[in-house]
């Protein structure tokens, strides 16, 4: 629960019990809302509305949500329906991913931008650019597929089908998997010790061993970071934007991820143009989806939200 | 002269005599002005307002040219106040390149999108994007500067300092550039006679004789179209736009341009989505800066202009 002063006033964290189907989720989902509903009682204040991230493809304007990779079975479901209907309150639906950028927008590493776009560096590589003060979404609301512009043009195979993709290279999965390919071809590294021990090898291992000097590692993390720096290249000569913000696991790398991506982007981009964006850590981590989805149905509610141009 | 309907009135080509310095432009654009103004009084209309397309970076808000290539010993010359005073009308003013893709989105290629972009193939590579049916011009007014996102990374140096921007491989230029490379290399191509005749070699020539079968004529203009496919899908996937002209110089190969890069995006765009941009070639020549200029002459003058969504 979120106030319109940005402030978390509450916070719960249920499973979705996603295997007893849709219908025993949005079940879930609006005993969630009484629950919430009651709890603002207490407190004295209104709940003015509901927003809901949900993974996967969404179609916000009929609010449902369509096969979502982790919820099977699921093939277009009505969310917003039952949900307000039982709630009495506006319901707005968003993508997950779409909801953290709105999050770190007007609440966190985005604070007091108009123009900016995020990177979250997962599984996969999410992102969504924010223009005018608004999440763009384009014209089929598929806009800010940034993990899957194309840095290496007929380069390795991305999970999406496409080659040479950010994502196919520079995501935690695909740095941490580059690593051991490069192992498994024969190449000497510490992360070999890690792989041996039958232990998952991760970004993390990667980064750390970087860190302490191994060539390996420091080869492999280097690319990534030298990509993640093409993609804020080419999204500064396309938007114009103020700031760009790294988010997700990956980036609790902290400054082993942002100095050389920005270092990287300094030796990529023109020289001479004093435009260049903030390069950036985002700030609110796992709270970034639900902040942002509040966000969302506070604006649909016609509620005046705190402004973001007050921030850093 | 082009009127709320998008006809035009009235065409007027005249040398800028730039070597005689600011003044003296400056002089002759008023000396324009007012002969559009008198040719709108014979035909019955008003001249609601003046729209000025530059060259090189402006500073739209100030109304000044900031050291425009093709005019030396111009540094912030003021344009917009002497012509409007003058004139006794509003004066907008804007670079040329930007001009030209709001020319061929009200009364070209563009018409009837509300977002789209375009590439402008020529010496260089230039480029802009319109988003809700607006010019995006980015925090800094750097927008659109398409030609230099890079599509291989730490690739060919490009003129403006950076390695492997689009402009490096696939602008009129550096298409015949490469060309001449290979050949130089020793490799064999039925280009070499167009060199060793002591004509310069232009796109044209490539693309005539990869058309006719050349072996080095083919993988030249097929790196080209490969490289501009790239550049659309990676719009794509960050700004889900409706269409995508290719416009410039090299656009007059038509369908031998056309036909490649579509394929190219067909191949390396996600296959499963059906919300692809249709790529098409731009339609006014030379017309579109013109037509630009006055459309935003005419929407800062608050004329009810013709709208883009009934075209094609």
């Amino acid at each position: 629960m979120v106030a319109s002063d940005q402030s978390i006033l509450e916070r719960r964290v249920i499973p979705t019990e996603a295997s007893a189907g849709p219908e025993h989720v949005i079940r879930r989902v609006i005993d969630l809302s009484n629950d919430f509903k009651q709890a603002a009682s207490r407190r004295g204040v209104r709940l003015t509305g509901i927003g809901i991230g949900a993974p996967g493809s969404i179609r916000a304007a009929r609010g449902t949500v369509v096969s979502p990779p982790n919820l099977p079975g699921w093939t277009e479901v009505a969310l917003v329906e039952p949900v307000s209907r039982a709630a009495g309150v506006p319901v707005t639906l968003d993508n997950d991913a779409n909801a953290a950028v709105v999050g770190e927008f007007w609440s966190g590493a985005g604070r007091g931008t108009r123009d900016m776009a995020m990177l979250t560096l997962g599984t996969g590589i999410g992102g969504g650019v924010v223009l005018n003060g608004a999440l763009w979404r384009g014209r089929h609301e598929n806009a800010g597929e940034l993990g899957h512009k194309i840095v290496i043009p007929d380069g390795r195979v991305c999970k999406c089908g496409q080659r040479g993709c950010l994502e196919a290279y520079a995501s935690a999965s695909t740095t941490a998997q580059r690593a051991c390919e490069l192992i498994a071809g024969g190449k000497r590294s510490s992360l070999a010790d890690v792989v041996s021990r039958g232990e998952t090898l991760t970004s993390k291992h990667v980064c750390t061993a970087a860190r302490a000097g191994d060539a390996l590692a420091r080869e492999v993390w280097e690319e990534t970071c030298r990509l993640l720096a093409v993609a804020c290249v080419n999204l500064q000569h396309t938007l114009n934007l103020e700031r760009i913000i790294l988010a997700g696991g990956m980036s609790a790398a902290g400054d082993d991820l942002l100095r050389p991506v920005r270092e990287h982007f300094g030796r990529q981009m023109w020289a001479d143009i004093g435009d260049r964006p903030e390069i950036v850590l985002a700030e609110l981590g796992n709270d970034a989806g639900f902040v942002g989805a509040a966000y969302l149905a506070m604006k649909h509610a016609g509620v005046a939200v705190g402004a973001t141009t007050g921030g850093r």
